[in-house]
């Protein structure tokens, strides 16, 4: 397998950004470090593919996808990595620091395709964006002034990702694929998979009343974020979604 | 000796910057990543304390120095490092990947101060800017599209010397430890906790018809290695049992 196959698994997700200047830095540092694909979800400015600081980024603009919801976005990943500043949100997610975040992004391109998202200026994203997050990767900025400009932080990210390994990496990249997969070699459930598995749970828990009618968003929320802590496996998925049709059946 | 004092003995020097928005840009990445101190050599724009994007950067283009030489400006410096993103330069320098030159930086910061150049957006440092440099470096960008934003090489250099290390065999042990658990800091279900959801399980599955009434050991097992897979922290075993025994109190 070759390097661009590589790269090109690694899909930039910027959501709801409201400066085209910004898309046209997030496409510079991707054109620099080698990454082509770019999806944007809600972006305020229809203007973006013309961001004018993104010199020699023509191409990665150009192939940009738009996408209307996150989950849509995201659908076709086995990893889904937030960015974020914050310190003190409460601990829904494991954060990672960049390095240790980059080390599994960079495992898992191996197999599947990963997306990493990248929040608004002002309010970066939201909690719903993050419960479709596998985990939050943080850049080590201090406490005082975390918040980074979204063209510098997407640079320091793929920095982080494309960076030459060091030569402790490649062992701890070998020993974190043993176990961090929790002992399987078997390939993740795509974002899409998860989603209809989500679905279909809370489906059921509303049938048989631990849910009420109309759950809240916080509910779905919390129950998208315990799938995901799980780390499905497509197989895993597959039975998970067998066994969840036939519990619906039965209680209807 | 505490860390401010460590970051304040690397200087930043911006070597002609033509857009006072970049100076902004680099103040901005400083700020985020803790060290104070920038000097300027001959900035194209007189203006460039004024610079805009600087969000909560005041402090360090308040506190810029400004300079007529290169000589000047890293005279009190005992390390002396460039950046390029020139690959055919002709070898007058040893030129480190960015991962072997922060290392090196950060090892002088123990000692002394450190001047760590950038150059002008359209040509970079030139010949006689690098002269003064002991080594350059260089960051990882792919030979097609090498030359990155200035604020964005700014950050990336800076998030280079400031991550943690990861050389250290303690630590690395510790990360793994932090890794292994699936994205979870929480504490992991206990073997008891396991099975009890596991036996649940299978009850549930049972009365719904996805096994049969009396399920062979394999099956059984089959349910018992996916839920193990999933690496189920304590608190999410508690809503995993809740959410089974209302589904299975429901279908009968």
């Amino acid at each position: 397998m070759n390097r661009e196959t590589k790269l090109d698994r690694l899909q930039v997700v910027l959501v709801r950004t409201r400066n085209p200047l910004n898309i046209g830095a997030a496409a510079r540092a991707m054109s620099n470090f080698g990454f082509p694909n770019l999806r944007v979800v809600k972006p305020y400015d229809a203007a973006y593919r013309e961001a004018r600081s993104a010199v020699g980024a023509a191409h990665v603009l150009a192939a940009a996808q738009e996408f209307p919801t996150v989950a849509e976005a995201v659908a076709d990943c086995t990893l889904v990595v937030g960015t974020s500043a914050m310190r003190d949100r409460e601990a829904q997610h494991a954060v990672r620091t960049l390095e240790d975040g980059a080390t599994l992004i960079r495992q898992e391109m191996k197999r599947g395709r990963v997306a990493l998202l990248f929040g608004s200026e002002k309010v970066g994203l939201s909690t719903s964006d993050l419960s479709h997050c596998h985990f939050i990767t943080r850049i080590p900025t201090r406490e005082e002034h975390g918040s980074m400009n979204l063209g510098q932080a997407v640079a320091v990210c793929l920095y982080g990702v494309a960076r030459q390994s060091s030569q402790s990496l490649p062992k701890a990249a070998k020993k974190l694929g043993h176990l961090n997969r929790a002992g399987s070699k078997k390939t993740s459930a795509n974002a899409g998979e998860l989603e209809r598995l989500t679905e279909l749970l809370i489906d059921v828990l509303r049938a048989s009343g631990y849910l009420k009618p109309r759950a809240s968003a916080t509910t779905d929320e919390k129950v998208r974020r315990m799938l995901r802590r799980f780390h499905v496996s497509e197989e895993d998925a597959q039975v998970l979604l067998g066994m969840l049709r036939q519990v619906k059946w039965k209680m209807k």
